[in-house]
Order: structure tokens, then C-alpha cells, then sequence
């Protein structure tokens, strides 16, 4: 059994894909570091949820399912990609193995000559940040894909509504841009 | 009467609409002060001018026109929307309301618990930054949408020529992306 | 008469050789843009007050002397010297001479080919910020160096016991250091 | 029993005064968040260890301790103290007090508002960072005031030799300075 | 005979069209500075190559060719087109006029009063950075656009893999961005 | 004979001891890459000179010694030691060995697994950056440690008077800190 993990994902929101995958790897490993990406990073269509938020749907699922053995980490993202890993190393404890699934972010770990490692993935379609939020947007049935507590967090912080005001800003601001 | 309110735009340029809500304020606080926004920024087609060429818009209407207890600082972007507002309080004197046209600045402030106040705007669909430098790009009539010495000094600084340089770059470069 | 000139300081606080130098500027130049240097700092025994402070004793000086005319801009440090004049420049309208009390402020003026002219000060050895700090640590009569409205607003800030408490913190991280 | 405390110190290193306190918090609070101050920062006389060697240290006492309920957090030093509060606030999740053993770290909570907490501390001459990186560098008994795993991490590390070699880089430095 | 000029680009990747216009300026300079732009970006559709890796396509060029009198200078790109000039003044040597084909960069130079020159393009149309890029990532003969010896490297270093993987990861995130 | 060497120093200024090491270094080596640490900071009392003026010094320099082979590239230090080792290999062309006369610079690149060599240092006590900047504010022979064209190109930039200037203003700031 490996010691150390590294998870590296945005969390925008924490769904059950993530939750699938972590256990998975808690199987392998003594410990997970759940490595939360752009964490400085909300109010934006991509990145609705500010790292705190973040935190949280975390924190109540992983004591909803009481699971232990997991450190939430936040990675701000400073743009400069060949630089990335480095900054990543320097704030995360030392790991053995990376779980991603973003293709960059398991491709910089890669030419670093880092372990990326994979799982099979549930439902990969719909079990997808970019899948929530488009529903959170449109009306579709967002909740079936987060943790039953995530989806109670998002109501009560007023997520939908968030996601939907940051939408309108930045169609605006495109629009703007487009002229 | 109130003692300061701050008036944040991006002021690219100051335009009648931007005097219009000025005055308003004007009547109900001691004080305005007027927080440029993404103030480091110029040569982009959302944001042509300088800081110190918006200033030079303001100051000079504020002459016109004989208003006084007006105060312009710039507040510069740092893209990190969840410390934007401290970043602003950081770099403002106390004020008692806000003011502004854009919908994130808004939703910023409030999610911050300061008040956020309204005031009817005058032709939102013509005076808007957007819809001038879209003229200036296109070639349509700008002048009478800005107070005449704000058209008089983008005259002095070649202001449309700036405009179609920068739109034309730019336009190169998202070609670039496309392919 | 010249157009406008800028005033360079820190203004930490602003005291009554500031006020003297900015009515002399004010005889020469029809509007004085007040650049309140490392702006971003507070809380430390060089810089004690926040930028909004520093903006409020400024204010309420103005307002107390019936001064019109005047702009205060923040103006942050970024301490890469080779840039900075070019950094403000980029911050603060169109000036024609600048008036700084610091001998770096006025020599890297002076390298970048920009008029830095003077005014005799005002008793230099007790009008400083430097001795105005020093008596707020160890007890001297420091409200007769300041404007009384400075005087009067430090006091509602508590600011003394903030001067004793940052130079307690730094005192003990020195402390640390040497060892 | 409050819901969860943050805990700030920079732990360079984690000593037992740090443990003795931690234990204390967790009688009262379901969770403690330990933020890591001046994460960014290694290689230094003040700041020897890096995060990801803090984190370490932190990690083998809790797991010898038996000790759950933590999360441990990097929080990066800006150096602008007005914007210190608001930048650890976006990067831990919510909490209800705040312990520290740092003056300005306590003056800057309180100042936002928010509720500093104490607890009597264990032989607080003794037991601080700067006596124990003081026995590093002058030969004495450190391995006594911090945990016996974080002794044994410290010498595996070589840190030690690290801290000596980091005093004697930065004595060149100073005596540069000086003359 | 000038004494130095500054030819600034990209240089993604390095290609004949570079050359040609080195060549050229070369026989009115004494002295060419490259300044490779963007220097710290990488891993991007637009910036694939790291600077190490444009260093080393530029040396080996010139090693090849027997070119001698040229530096190679990283220009980080800081996004404030404002500063723009004056940051790349603190980080080249003096110099008597700048080559770029880029309109953006000729222009911030031009409104610094600084000369900028001209030399006929070879082939513009096809001897482009995006149209390099554009053929590395659909599958056309890119190689006789740059000297044999970056084609060799970039095979070395399989770079046409990179950017076809930075590609898709990109697309997926505009995806993501449009829904 | 090794293909690559990179030779950091801040060069402030470029001495004989620093000219005789790198002699030394093109017997062995193909290409040397004279790395200008701390690129970014001039007017200081230990960094007097800009990078543009320390490119100068060495350039004229290499002229003046017929010495090619030398690449010379600006490393601005970004104060995050555990970050510095890859921020300069992201900055310089992949090189096999490092040598320098700091002891800190060294360590880094020891601690990342870099080979650091030596060579025997000439005159060490007075062939320092430190002693020449001594002998420049207190009036000693400072032009016999450097070579003749580095002291020709100092007098022409009047930069004797920049480090007595500079040393002023830092003595006047320290006093105000000691107070």
C-alpha cells in the first residue's frame, strides 16, 4: 500500500465521480491529499465556488461517509504552466502518485517524471463539473450528481443563483468584447 | 445627506451617462469618489486608455461643469474576484454606498454586505462604453454620447486611431487561437 | 502658473509640514495630485496607517483649511527601483514638476529626466514622520506636529496603541532575528 | 463545543508548545485548522523548513498522537497586513476563533472583528521557534522541545545542517549591509 | 553602422522567416538582442515551447549558420501594456531601434518614442508562428518553415505531440466555457 | 569538455574575480551562461546597478578580452528559495553544470540534485562585489578590482555617485527604523 496520494482537481462543485474516484484510491494509499485547484479563483462561470466553499462540500461529505485519512489543500494557479508542478511541489506534502482528470494537469506531472496513475471512471458524461454547472444554468436535475450534503451546502449558500448571476456578468462582458 | 459614496466604472472613456449618475450622487452625498476600475490596463479593446488618460476625461469635465468634491482613484484588477472587495476598501476611504453599472461588481459588493444603491440610468442602450468604441471602431457618431471635452481630448490623443490599432492586434491573435 | 504638480509621501501621518509645502505648491500650481506613497503598507512601525487613514487625515486637513484643488492618489510600492517612476507614471494624470521630501523619490525622478523642484521646509527636525512616530512610542507631545482634525481622527482610530503594538510585534521578531 | 477553530503559527518548527495548545483547542472544537503561516518561505534563518517539511512534521505527530480532526493549511505571506485577514479568510474554511501565539497576528484578527482566543501556554520561554532554532545553530538541546518524531524527521532531513548554512548565507548578506 | 537592435518575438518556434530578418538586421548592427516575448508562458496553443526550449532552437540556429554578435533575452510578458515598454527597458541592454513583426509591440514602442524599423518579410503569409502551429497540429509539412536543425530539435523533443495535447486540452476547457 | 555551464552572480559590479572564473570556466566548457541574479534591483546599497548597466559591464567586457561563448541572461529573484532553482532553469537553456560564489545560491542548487563545481578564487578578500562597493562609498581604490572597461563605463554612468546617493537614503530609512 502506497503512503501518500495526491488528488489534484477544481471541485467546482465536489460531485460523486470525485467521491467514486477518491475511495478508490484510499484503497491503495494510507493517505489522500485532495489538491483543490484554482483555488483563488470564484465567481466565475468556470469557478463558481470560492476554495472555502470548496473546503466545505468536502469536509461534509468526507464525515458523511466517515471517511478519514484525507488533507484538502488548496493550489492557487499561477498561469505559468512550466512553473506549475514546481509551485504545486512546493506547497503539498511529498506524495507518490498523482490522480487527475484534467489532460494538462497530468501531462506537466508527467514531463516532470511524476506517477500519474489512473481508475476507471464513473459515468464520465454527466459526472462532470462542466455537466453541473451547465445544469445549475439551464434547469436540469444538478443534485442527483453531487453527495446529498453538497447539494445541501449549494442551497444553502444560494450556489445556483451565484452561478447564474456570474453567467449573466460575463455573457455581458463577451458580448462587449465580440462588438 | 450621506457623507461619501463611491462611483466605480471602468470609464473607457467617461461618458454622459457616466456625468448623468455623477450628479445624482452628487445630490444626495457630501462626497463622490470615483474608482477606476482595472486602472492598469489600456491598449485593449475592452479598456483602450490609460489611468492617467481616464483621469485627464474626468478632471476635465469635472472643470466643466464646476463640480467639485469629487476624488478619482484608480483601483487596479487583480482577477481574484473573492478579495476584490477588500483589495477596493484596502485602497478607498470609507464610503457609505456604492454605485456602479456592472452586475459583478454589484453581486461583489453585496455578497460583502455594503449597501449597493440605484439610480435611473439615462439611455442605457446608447450610453454605454461598449456601444462608444464600437462606433469608434465602426465609424459611427461617438462625440455626442461623451461631454464635448472628453470627444475634444480623445482628439488630442489620436484616441480612435488608438482604438482600431489595438482591435486590429487583437483580432490577429484570436485568429491565431481559432486555428 | 504651472498646470500640475505632484507631491510625493507617505504621509505617515500627515502632519503640519506637509500641510505648509502643499499651500506653497498650491501658490505655483493650479492643482496638486497628492501621491501617497507605499500605499499598500500598514501596520508596521515605518508605516503604521492604512491608506484610507492616511486618505481621511488628508481630507479632513482640505476640508478644515477650505483647500480646494487637490487629488489624492495611492501610489504602491512594488521595490523594484528601476520601474518605479515609470509605475507611477502609469497611476497619476499628467504632472509638470514633481516636490518629495525623500532623497531616492527625487534622485530616481531626477535619473528618469523629470523636474523635481523644492520649497524651504518648515523646522525639518521635528516636522517629520520619522520624530512624529518616535513620540507616539515613547510618549513626547506629538499632536502639535499634526493638523488638530489629524491630531483628533488618529485618536478615534486608537492609532497610538496601534504604533505600540506594531513596533512590539516587530521588537520581537528582531529579537528573533539577531539570535 | 464550537464547530471548528483555526490555529496560526508559522511552526518553524512544530514544537510541543504547538501540541500542547492543539490539544487544548480540540476540548472545545470539533475541528482545528492549522494554517501554516509564511508557507511560501524556506531557507532562512527566521523561516528554515519548507511547507511540505512542515506538513510533515505536523502529519507524523497527529498519526503519533492519535490525534484526528485537523486539516493543515498553507497560508502564503503577502506583506500587506491590511490584506491579510481577508486573504487567510479566502483560503481556510469557515471558522469560529482564531489561536495564535503571534501579537500582529492577533491585532490583525481583531481589528477585523473577529474573536481571538487564549489559552494558557506551556513554558512559553522555553518553548518557541526562535529559542529552538537558537539551539540548532549554537549546538544545545533542541531535540527536547519538539515532539520525538519531529526530532527524528528533523534529522533526516539533515535540517540541522540547513540551519546553519542558511545563518552563515545570510551573516555574508548582512555584513554586506553593514558596511 | 548602428551599435545594437533589439529584434523582439515570440519565437513559436523559431522559424526561417526569423532568420531571414536576423540576417538582414545583422548587416546594419553590430549587435542583435533577441527578445524572446512571452518568455515565462509554455504548455499553451499559442506558446507551446518553454523559453529553455526557443533558447536552444535559436542557438543551434545560429551555431548552424555560424552567426555570431547575438544575445538571447527572456521578456516575460506582464500583461500591463502600459509598462510594457518600460519593463522590457530594465531587462535588454541599450539599444538604437527594435524589429518585431508583432502591430501591438511596434506600436507600444512607437507612442515611447522609441524608432522602430522595418525590413520586407519573407513569404508573411506561410513563414508565420501560427501557421507553423496551425500545420503541427493538422498534420502539414511544417518542417521546411524552420531551419533543419529546430525541426531536429523539436522532434527531439517531440514538441508536435505537445502541442497537440496542450490542443485538446484547451478545447476542452472552451467547451467548458461555452456551454 | 562539457557543453554547457551556467555562472550565477549578481555582478554588482562584474570584478576581475569574476572575469578570471569565467576564463577558467570556457577552458572546460563550450558555452558559459552568465546568469545576473537579483536582475530586477538596482539603486540599493548592495544592488547599485540595473541590469541593462551590468549587461554593459560584461559585454564591453567579453569585447575587450575577445572572449565569445558567453551568453548572458537577467534571473530576477523572487524571494521563494524553495521556488528559485526552478524558476532560473525555467529561464536559462538546460546547461550540465552551475558555479558560484554564493553560498546560498549554491545550496539550492545542491538540495535540487544539480552538480555545483569550484575552481580556485583569486584574491577572494578583496576581489568582492562587497569590497568594492565599500571602497566606492568610503573613497578607496575601487578601479583596480575591476577591469579597465568596467571602470571606464561606471565613471561615464556617474555611478560612484549613485552608491553614495543610495547608501544616503538607506541610512536615512534605517534610522528612522532604529528610532
Amino acid at each position: 500500500m502506497g503512503r501518500r496520494a495526491l488528488f489534484v482537481g477544481r471541485f467546482q462543485p465536489f460531485h460523486r465521480g470525485h467521491l467514486h474516484l477518491l475511495k478508490q484510491i484510499l484503497e491503495d494509499f494510507e493517505e489522500v491529499v485532495l489538491g483543490v485547484g484554482s483555488s483563488q479563483f470564484s465567481h466565475e462561470v468556470e469557478n463558481p465556488f470560492t476554495f472555502a466553499e470548496r473546503y466545505e462540500m468536502i469536509r461534509r461529505t468526507l464525515d458523511d461517509e466517515s471517511i478519514q485519512r484525507c488533507q484538502v489543500i488548496p493550489i492557487p494557479d499561477v498561469g505559468i504552466h512550466s512553473q506549475w508542478v514546481s509551485n504545486v511541489l512546493s506547497q503539498v506534502p511529498h506524495f507518490e502518485a498523482v490522480f487527475s482528470h484534467e489532460p494538462l494537469t497530468r501531462r506537466l506531472f508527467q514531463e516532470a517524471g511524476i506517477t500519474v496513475l489512473d481508475k476507471p471512471l464513473l459515468e464520465r458524461s454527466t459526472l462532470s463539473g462542466t455537466e453541473i454547472r451547465r445544469r445549475m444554468l439551464k434547469g436540469g436535475d444538478w443534485k442527483k450528481l453531487v453527495p446529498a450534503v453538497v447539494a445541501a451546502f449549494i442551497e444553502e449558500i444560494d450556489g445556483v443563483e451565484r452561478v447564474r448571476a456570474v453567467a449573466l456578468a460575463e455573457g455581458q462582458q463577451e458580448e462587449d468584447q465580440r462588438r
